[in-house]
């Protein structure tokens, strides 16, 4: 028989983002973060397959985001259009975890194991948003380019949003970002 | 005492990029390299530290290439101008090497771990890039934007071109791709 744990997912993900922060994400084990959250290794293993997929987790579900968002972009909407407003809803996302996604930034620039993780994630977001834009019927490589530029932008917005002392919301540095890349790319 | 063989590390290329291809990357051993190649385990270690080695072992020259190319740009360039140059001589490079390259794409198509070397590699590329611009005193998150997308219409040119049934040459591909990028950036 499973017993039910309030918010078993929540506390796992707690103790270990504070393990990680505090020893390093290689030193860290399940059976500790289990015991910091007051729970089983097989409660642990019941919501996540190891300790990295407490960092990503969530990535699936940011993806599924991009995709509806640049799907159901309304017709008129140009592709690079569709993509900024889907990168936006996904900032607003992160902004709303914004303790939780400022943590894992540091966990994540900390390993190297961790940073690749990440850039393949990026990768297959890219991918996902170039096949969402071909359903709409974007011709290659205009998808490819706005699906990967874009991913570029987020990732560079993100980063300086991580490291802002203003604490200015994620989704005004990506539409900064998307001006920034509008002027250079101009500029050539 | 070494033996010297003539051309050695050209033969293991060749016979290494045969085997990749008949039988997959994975099911290739240095043994058979070596024996393919005419050759030792032992002459193929002192020139390649594994059988990864021999598809990725030109990187770090792509890489420098396109470091100096950014940072010997005319004075007037601007930062988008000057990593477009440096992307044309990485070009035509791959260009010359045409077949190699061509072929080493269909290796690492095949192979998820190889594509995830890849996508590593060209993200060091672009933080390189980024550096690079940052000595020619551009700024952030500017030189970071010209680097990522540099790095990524490099990446969707180079597999058009690598798909592309008339062989019309790298550099023009990746000439227009700068030229699509401007267009879907323009359009947002």
């Amino acid at each position: 028989m499973v017993r039910w744990e309030p918010n078993a997912r929540g506390r796992l993900e707690q103790a270990a983002m504070e393990l990680y922060l505090d020893r390093g994400f290689e030193q860290t084990t399940v059976a500790e973060i289990a015991k910091r959250a007051g729970l089983t290794e097989r409660t642990f293993f019941r919501h996540f397959a190891d300790k990295r997929e407490v960092l990503f987790g969530g990535g699936s579900a940011l993806g599924e985001l991009l995709v509806s968002r640049v799907v159901e972009a309304p017709e008129p909407a140009g592709p690079m259009d569709a993509v900024a407003g889907a990168l936006e809803a996904a900032g607003e996302v992160l902004q709303e975890r914004g303790e939780w996604a400022r943590r894992r930034q540091t966990v994540i620039a900390a390993n190297p194991e961790l940073q690749e993780r990440e850039l393949i994630k990026l990768a297959a977001f890219a991918s996902e948003l170039a096949e969402a834009l071909r359903r709409r019927g974007v011709a290659e490589p205009a998808a490819s380019l706005c699906a990967e530029t874009g991913i570029a932008v987020f990732r560079i917005a993100f980063v300086n949003w991580v490291e802002d002392a203003d604490q200015r919301d994620l989704p005004q540095f990506i539409r900064e970002s998307l001006d920034d890349l509008r002027a250079v790319t101009a500029g050539t």
